[in-house]
């Protein structure tokens, strides 16, 4: 840090990405990407902008926002397009949290929470999960403050049902809730149909994982149009160009190849019950996860000794050093044949174990 | 606004970008954007990217990073790669400026500074261009805060001489001072080569005028190591994954490519300086503009109607609703023939007048 570094961020703890280590070839299962590439429809519409590229992009981004806006079944004002959906989740934290306003989210979900929260100096509280790992909407109604709940959540993989997204977003309706989607496509249940019904709902969700583009960035809020008009607002003071026109094209071929988006899900889906399967044979016990990952641990192997084995043997997967998760581990749902040797993997690691 | 809007930000007016009219075919001599497509080298590097968009990006960016620092002249740990350079000005704004550190830049500009500063909550003074809309260095030396200063300026064009730079830079050691360079490769001073030698320099530059690439968004900031890392904090707690894959590629492409941008400039320049020419033959007055706009105006016809005449006739210039430029307008340096025909349209517009 430099000494000219402002005052408001002497405590900043950025965030840790999922490693990325170039110095060996892995079966990277280790940040929840897609084993799948783009769809072809995705590919061909980004390569048509490239030699277009010295022209800025729309930054309504109409075309994509409108295309998104019918798949989710809302009007176009409904939708802003972001630059991976961690803008949009930033956009929420400094358009509805403030110090009357602090933010609120469970203790084990995405980590960048806490992090959006000290980068726009929000006081923030830090809702405990239950043993179970499962959101108690009962702890969040009665609080002040605006909500942020992963859904499913990261890194356990667990569902809120749609009925008690429901009670919580109506139990108060002066807050904000803003429900973060990122893996609901992998069998969650998504909170978008309730978006026309309360107007302190803001659902965000990403082309990261089931649409293959963690690479072209974008992301999307759904809310209503006021709520839009902030967002809009906030992006407008900080970079109103923030999609360019290559992610923007291949969010649109995206979108259009749904059958591709499908069958990828689909996919994902049967190798991830495949995986619990074989890891409950194991002797694991695996949480009953919704998303493009698996959270699993057992009491044959330290979960920090798993992953560093599993790593040692060229399969990444994420280990966090935190007290209340520090026996499992995620592991992202890759192809079958990664699957495969992820459990080989870890059969012989327990071999040795013995 | 939503009445959830936080009260930070009730008195916040967004950055209005230059108009992008779709109703017809224009001339688009407004948003500053390259005449000339990327580089074949940025465009086949960006290409090679796209069925590999499952992957995150690099969040280091690190081979442009290396590319940029050996093409600038200082150490990798000296760059940092932004989605465009809007994000490297706003996070200059976020990790400089604060209650203590007002921000101070001059009155006229480039407009997003202001936004800048209001959506972060910063105090902000701005100092008036000399009569000439020159930049007078001794208004900002005494002052207390970080200095923002576009250079080449614009809309004006006009370019400070690096010893003026200096002179900021080392008359107040004990403040950041941010040199916006957006423009400086059609002819400005860069003050780069100040880094290593002063360590409260921030420069700034663009990919999207001189490199073609404003649809791509790509920028970067060059500073004192320290810096960089105060910078890649903010950009670690707000979007680490900030640079997608295809415009890092396309970065990379673009930087090896030198000859073509050399080119480019260069024909840009020569354009320029044969409409400023142009211009002062029908009686214009036309600031010494280092960039690749003009900044023109004549006491034939007022600003704004000039503004609409063109754009009546398909040709679209920027003109600021802004007391003390409203006489003017800004050009985009376009291809020759684009230029022979907004210099034939201004013709029969003033023909028309008489």
């Amino acid at each position: 840090m430099s000494k000219f570094f402002s005052y408001k961020y002497k405590n900043l703890t950025p965030y840790t990405p999922g490693e990325q280590p170039k110095e060996r070839e892995y079966i990277k299962l280790n940040t929840n990407e897609s084993p799948f590439p783009p769809s072809n429809k995705a590919i061909e519409l980004a390569k048509a902008e490239l030699s277009k590229l010295q022209l800025y992009p729309d930054p309504d981004v109409k075309e994509l926002t409108a295309l998104v806006a019918q798949e989710v079944g809302v009007a176009k004002e409904c939708v802003i397009m972001t630059n991976g959906s961690d803008e949009i989740l930033n956009f929420a934290f400094m358009a509805y949290c403030d110090n009357d306003n602090p933010a609120i989210f469970p203790d084990i979900s995405y980590g960048f929470y806490k992090v959006f929260a000290e980068i726009n100096n929000i006081p923030y509280k830090e809702i405990p999960l239950r043993e179970d790992f499962s959101v108690c909407v009962d702890d969040y109604i009665g609080t002040k403050g605006t909500v942020f709940i992963a859904n499913p959540n990261a890194p356990t993989g667990l569902n809120l049902p749609l009925t008690e997204i429901e009670r919580l977003v109506k139990a108060d309706t002066n807050r904000v809730v803003v429900i973060d989607e990122a893996y609901v496509d992998f069998g969650g249940d998504s909170a978008v149909k309730l978006v026309d019904k309360y107007d302190n709902l803001i659902v965000t969700q990403t082309f990261s994982k089931s649409r293959s583009m963690a690479g072209a960035r974008l992301g999307f809020g759904v809310a209503n149009k006021d709520i839009i008009a902030d967002l809009m607002a906030i992006k407008y003071s900080t970079n109103p160009y923030n999609v360019n026109k290559m992610t923007a094209a291949a969010g649109v071929g995206a979108i259009l190849d749904k059958e591709y988006f499908t069958e990828n899900c689909r996919t994902i889906i049967e190798n991830r019950e495949w995986v619990k399967g074989e890891l409950n044979k194991l002797g694991f016990s695996v949480t009953d996860s919704k998303t493009n990952f698996v959270f699993a641990k057992t009491d044959k192997i330290d979960g920090k000794k798993l992953y560093l084995a599993l790593k040692d043997r060229g399969v990444l997967v994420r280990h966090f050093d935190k007290d209340k998760i520090k026996e499992y581990n995620r592991i992202t749902i890759g192809t079958i044949k990664q699957m495969q040797v992820l459990i080989n993997t870890i059969k012989s690691i327990l071999e040795e174990e013995k």
